[in-house]
């Protein structure tokens, strides 16, 4: 098998899915990850999508639009997505190629993630 | 890069280390998840592990040895390890071969893992 059988696992934590990408992403992936993550949200309803990709070390165009869809399409069903974990490194290849992401909310790591989609900071002395 | 560069994601959720395997784990792999999972134990003082297994549908003695390491290495440093998400045709290939993964405890999902692992179903998390 190697890298292109298996899927990415989706899992449920609370009301936040979560998905881990590893490596690359191949084309067949990308729509089964985003077919994966809609139903759960139709039908699991979750409030948040966190994408965690510390293990990713390269982000180019075709993974940028992947994240993009599966975030509208979250968005559509009243789910907010965030971005964990992205490398410095990353982040800098991304602005140089002039993809920074529209519509993505990004956060350090899950942790963070799943506080930012909890809207309560553990740590938060300020309420709205 | 591709399936060897990469190394698997140790994730930080409250107290609890969440690992996703996908795919295949290759040996330098291993080591590498064995070596991060001790090392952010001993850093973050997180009291639980759960490694998320849905992505893998083969689980043989090496992976299996694996596991029992990372689980004996965490207990040695005070955490307990759940395994997260076995498929079924995991769970009998596993019998079959005699494999059945002693001193590790296992849930149907992460979600349960989490609750396990706190050890009260409702509230995963410490509040203050």
């Amino acid at each position: 098998m190697g890298g292109y059988g298996f899927t990415v696992p989706v899992l449920r934590l609370g009301d936040v899915l979560l998905v881990t990408l590893q490596g690359e992403l191949h084309d067949g992936m990308a729509e089964q990850l985003q077919h994966d993550i809609t139903s759960r949200i139709a039908q699991s309803r979750v409030t948040g999508v966190v994408i965690d990709i510390s293990g990713v070390d390269i982000v180019d165009s075709f993974l940028g639009r992947v994240l993009a869809e599966i975030a509208a399409g979250a968005g559509l069903l009243a789910a907010r997505t965030v971005l964990a974990g992205m490398r410095p490194a990353v982040a800098i290849t991304l602005v140089e190629l002039g993809l920074t992401l529209p519509g993505l909310r990004t956060a350090l790591d899950v942790e963070r993630a799943m506080e930012l989609l909890a809207g309560d900071p553990r740590d938060g002395e300020r309420s709205p």
